[in-house]
């Protein structure tokens, strides 16, 4: 992974303030458990009402964290008044998301002035702490920069 | 859009237990609006724990009902017995996803043996009524055949 | 597909310039067989060195053209003096590119200040002309606007 | 990376066979640098004929590359006589890809037993040989079994 340099020396706060004012994330239990310059995770404890038919973490909630832990991580990047927002993402889902837990982490790969290009992996926890990769992303968020 | 014939002459009833039995569709509200063979329709009225900072649908509520819709729309041609499950999407994000209700309309554009290629139309819809696309998705469901 | 306004008022000379500037799509023979506003359509003819193992059409052929069909429908939609790159896009092979030629059909989805994003649809043609959906692909093109 | 085990012993011989069986490869002049298990490197010289309107490789070359070498990789761990078909790749175009060589670099995330997930970093190589990373790309091969 490359070494990027913030650009808002208030990176985190900012980062913080972004996860907590999106109350889709409260509404599925996201709580970000990492961030640093190019990079955030986020953990998922498991609830019946996250699943799907045969008990695991629904799609949806593996992919929607995948693609929102991407803007997390951009937004470590962008400049002070800018912002993010989701412009596209791709995932693929590889094994069932069982367990106790889904981790997300999101990384920058190209940290471009309009497009911050992400790659996401999201694992599965079991009850021992062992973690299977259940999905993989890669996506842009497009920087909205502050109105001068 | 092409005319599909269903192999399972009950694929109704089988598209609304696929949904239903999925708690996460339940916690976002989604409804299954319309099912006709290759197409599902789910519809998802606005709540603020669906928002994200400024007021807009999540990215990730469009993002997870334009990958969820493609599984019922998918669902509805699969033989007696047999399943689907997510195998991988994209999704781009075209406008903020604001108004009273989200319309997400998936169609199945190749029905093949083990994966049912789809695309996913999620409009907004405001206080009138009047709908604009919010996003497109692409992806394809995997199909699980029953054991012999 | 919705009506769209071209902002350059001579936009076809400007995208036959911009196909005809592609060294590449001359290697592959793609020719521009239609363009309008927001829509554009390459020809591409069979021939054994654009084939794969098995003497279809190969799947990088069958990608470039319709990223590269993408391409050609966004500019159509530019102001004079911008210009189009690719961004991103996202390509689901659906069946054997086998016939007598591709044709690629480019439209614009969503014309955005930054981003204009299309889908493309390709169909392999046999020798009595039946065309067939042999590729679906999403994805958006990058706005590059003139220096002032 | 993880470390695979491949189910043919003649993978090599295999890969090479899969590669120069396909024509359009020898069109645009990719070789293949390097096979593992579970990964593959193909390089691509830099020709006018590849290139797009400002003298870089053209999008549908590096999108062309990033798909075929995900085939090699994924070829690399198949069970011997049987074979992988494209069945759907995303690519984010980085940086423009200027130089005299593309570098691609493809490896398998996940070897399904029907799909085989995988995924690419090109990069472009000046005249010094610095590498420039220009393109990332994620897919799925499909896996062709043997008739018995």
């Amino acid at each position: 992974m490359a070494d990027f340099e913030p650009r808002n020396p208030n990176y985190k706060t900012f980062v913080e303030g972004y996860v907590s004012s999106q109350r889709y994330l409260d509404l599925i239990g996201a709580e970000l458990a990492r961030v640093e310059p190019g990079l955030a995770v986020y953990r998922i404890p498991y609830r019946e009402d996250l699943g799907q038919q045969d008990g695991f973490f629904h799609g949806g909630v593996v992919g929607s964290v995948a693609e929102g832990v991407m803007g997390a991580a951009a937004a470590t990047l962008v400049a002070e008044g800018a912002n993010v927002v989701g412009a596209e993402y791709k995932v693929n889902l590889l094994s069932p998301a069982s367990g106790v837990a889904l981790i997300a982490c999101g990384q920058v790969v190209k940290p471009g002035r309009r497009l911050i290009v992400c790659r996401t992996e999201v694992f599965s926890v079991d009850e021992r702490g062992a973690q299977t990769t259940c999905a993989i992303a890669q996506g842009a968020m497009a920087v909205i920069e502050p109105r001068s």
